[in-house]
């Protein structure tokens, strides 16, 4: 049966893995499918030096995006080359040609997501995307097709595998970030500005998709609060385990009675979560659905060959409506226009909060303490000291029962001003048994 | 625009979660799906005195499943009764009335999946069965869409909450299997004949399915290897842990350079593998790509509401592929006739294993028993006693290194004839880091 033919552009990592699979795994994808998916056309800038598995047949060679997109063959274009510039032109390009799309592009996604998808619509193509968050977790899907039935209530996930080896690690040496991060860094595990990934910027903009779809609402990163690692350090990991928890970035999306709460920061969990249990670069995705109860998806975020499965099976997916003549007929971002996700700023979530300081030790600190939490109707419910032998930096910490992040920021506010604290209160929520 | 008409037969426990999903859901159903899902008819034994939710308006209530399956307005016809007899007749009058199909029925499509799949795609209709296994965890999307684009190598799974439930309290209180299960049969969880669930058949038709689906091979529950969890008691919790490992029935489906291993049988899992974290009536699977590498799907088993998810998520997608014309075009058991996966006796495995013994104590045990071991070419590998009263009903564990399961089956058939043995001893395999 007649193919349907791929253009691929960009072949950095992702690229690479696609075309590996593609070319490898040409015959299982065949027999799934019915039909083969045949590549036409590649582009990158280096492509002349560029070895093409010789299985893939004559592929045309270009440095020249508009020529794939061009090509009167392509039937689909993976954009693959990322970045919120060329690539939003190379999809544009696509959609006036009526070629379907697929592309792995978390940031355009999350920031034009919406209105990329109702261009496709109208052009009556295809696009799909589920390489743009959690390469090797098949989430989309999850969401789009697998539990489409329910309603989500509530999806929390680990999103960034650089801050989550980064916290694993420190958790399990006991090492600084700085350490953590160097040691990354020299291993290219992180980048060398790892600001993207250790101040929650490219986990916002994973949560900012995964929340559109889950909740069918227009979110962009700029609605989600973020809030990176930075400050987290090693001696909060042992006080976090004194209280069967441990601290992971969290990307959190829940409706409460008052509207939808967004964001992404360090969070404690319980220990006996089976998000606790994600370690290193790995990522995951818990959801809680009003029918469904709860569910949770795990695989690797990142890296050339699960992102490429991603984009594969998105391919296989496309070619398969294309070769149906089922183009996309709703967007997923639209659904649920029922007004019952208002969103609601941050300051407004209940939760418990684990209070941690550093202070010069002397009588009195823990009444002035305690004295602002009272001021703030804040209940104390427990302060945990280690044992440490300096009295000029001494940490311990104060945890809070369930109240609001805005009493809680007033009264880290007050606390700032105490002259015993070395540094402001480190507040973090703990997020109830997920 | 005009709805897709919805047929049920069979208004039990799944039945019910899908009738409640679809009438409080329909308006988020609608908005999903750009048209609405329209119950037409539901058919049940009772259906008399069964009360349906006004807001589905005008329902045929019949107890005849062949109104249903007749009926002109019904597109799709939701067979929710179970078992291979009735529900097979339902399913075969659907599709000769050229009616798509969804269906919740694990014994039937492990059974008979194939040859159903066949008709319906001759038939040219839609057939969707993700209710089969795992109720609360799209695992069916997964494997034929989320990652269509990988080579499966190999797939675990914990698909039996009941016997989960039994294995984790056991192990969370010490106390037997006898005295969990009867608990659990007190409470509902467990059935009055509880041999579906605790000798391995119901978790065994499930892999049957999803090894299918995996490895696009035709898989009869007959092809794979069953034991049961009877003989685990709270002592081999106590040794697993020892070993820093814990012990669950695990399905596998493994591809090896000689053939696919197929088994459902309880074995050690190290403590820190998440499927380790699977607790109470959870299901889980556990997938290895050879591009996507690992990923790992978590969610309830059972449930009338997360079953009826799987439901009405298949309902949307097969209204959904009739409204764009596209019918099955190929069997997701039919895939890859590659010839790799060919199935491979389960005594061909090579694992390091777990032996443990009841004696009578006396002097020479060990020698004996490692004996036999030398004579089998089986390299012991360590010796492990938990601190024990009685003399003459002394529980210990030998772990062997990797060896085939042949070799241990030989070696256990002689070491039983040793006259200090209590009972034959028991031999798990100890899984790899999964």
């Amino acid at each position: 049966m007649e193919a349907v033919n791929v253009g691929i552009v960009g072949l950095g990592n992702v690229g690479s893995g696609t075309l590996t699979i593609l070319a490898e795994n040409a015959s299982r994808i065949a027999l799934k499918l019915g039909f083969p998916l045949s590549v036409k056309a590649v582009c990158s800038r280096g492509v002349a030096n560029r070895e093409i598995p010789s299985s893939l047949g004559a592929v045309l060679k270009t440095a020249d995006w508009r020529e794939v997109v061009s090509h009167p063959e392509v039937d689909i274009v993976a954009e693959l080359v990322g970045g919120t510039t060329t690539a939003a032109e190379i999809i544009d390009a696509a959609i006036a040609h009526k070629k379907s799309v697929v592309t792995a592009n978390k940031e355009l996604m999350a920031l034009s997501g919406c209105e990329i998808w109702e261009r496709a619509i109208s052009a009556g193509i295809n696009l799909a995307m589920e390489a743009s968050v959690a390469g090797g977790i098949p989430i989309h899907s999850v969401l789009r097709e697998g539990i489409s039935g329910d309603r989500v209530v509530a999806l929390y996930g680990i999103l960034n595998g650089t801050s989550n080896y980064i916290l694993t690690e420190m958790e399990r040496r006991g090492d600084s970030l700085g350490t953590v991060l160097a040691e990354a860094q020299r291993l290219g595990y992180a980048e060398a500005d790892p600001s993207a990934d250790i101040d929650g910027f490219d986990a916002r903009a994973k949560l900012a998709i995964l929340a559109a779809l889950a909740f069918g609402e227009k979110i962009t990163p700029a609605d989600i609060f973020v809030e990176g690692i930075r400050r987290i350090s090693p001696m909060d990991f042992q006080y976090a385990h004194q209280l069967g928890h441990t601290i992971r970035l969290i990307c959190g999306a829940r409706q409460t009675a008052e509207g939808l709460i967004l964001s992404v920061r360090p969070a404690l969990i319980p220990s006996s979560t089976i998000l606790a249990s994600v370690k290193g670069a790995y990522n995951a995705v818990w959801v809680k659905g009003a029918y469904g109860e709860d569910s949770f998806y795990y695989g690797r975020g990142a890296g050339a060959r699960p992102t490429g499965v991603a984009v594969v099976s998105d391919l296989m997916r496309v070619a398969r409506e294309i070769r149906s003549g089922s183009p996309e007929r709703v967007s997923p971002f639209a659904h649920p226009r029922l007004g019952e996700y208002k969103p609601l700023a941050v300051t407004e979530q209940r939760r418990a909060y684990y209070l941690r300081f550093r202070v010069e030790d002397r009588p009195g600190i823990i009444a002035a303490l305690a004295g602002i939490l009272a001021e703030k109707h804040i209940s104390l419910e427990a302060v945990l000291q280690e044992p440490c032998e300096t009295k000029n930096d001494l940490p311990f910490v104060i945890t809070v029962e369930t109240t609001s992040e805005w009493a809680i920021r007033e009264a880290v506010k007050t606390m700032s001003e105490l002259d015993f604290l070395l540094e402001p209160p480190l507040a973090l929520p703990m997020e109830l048994p997920l």
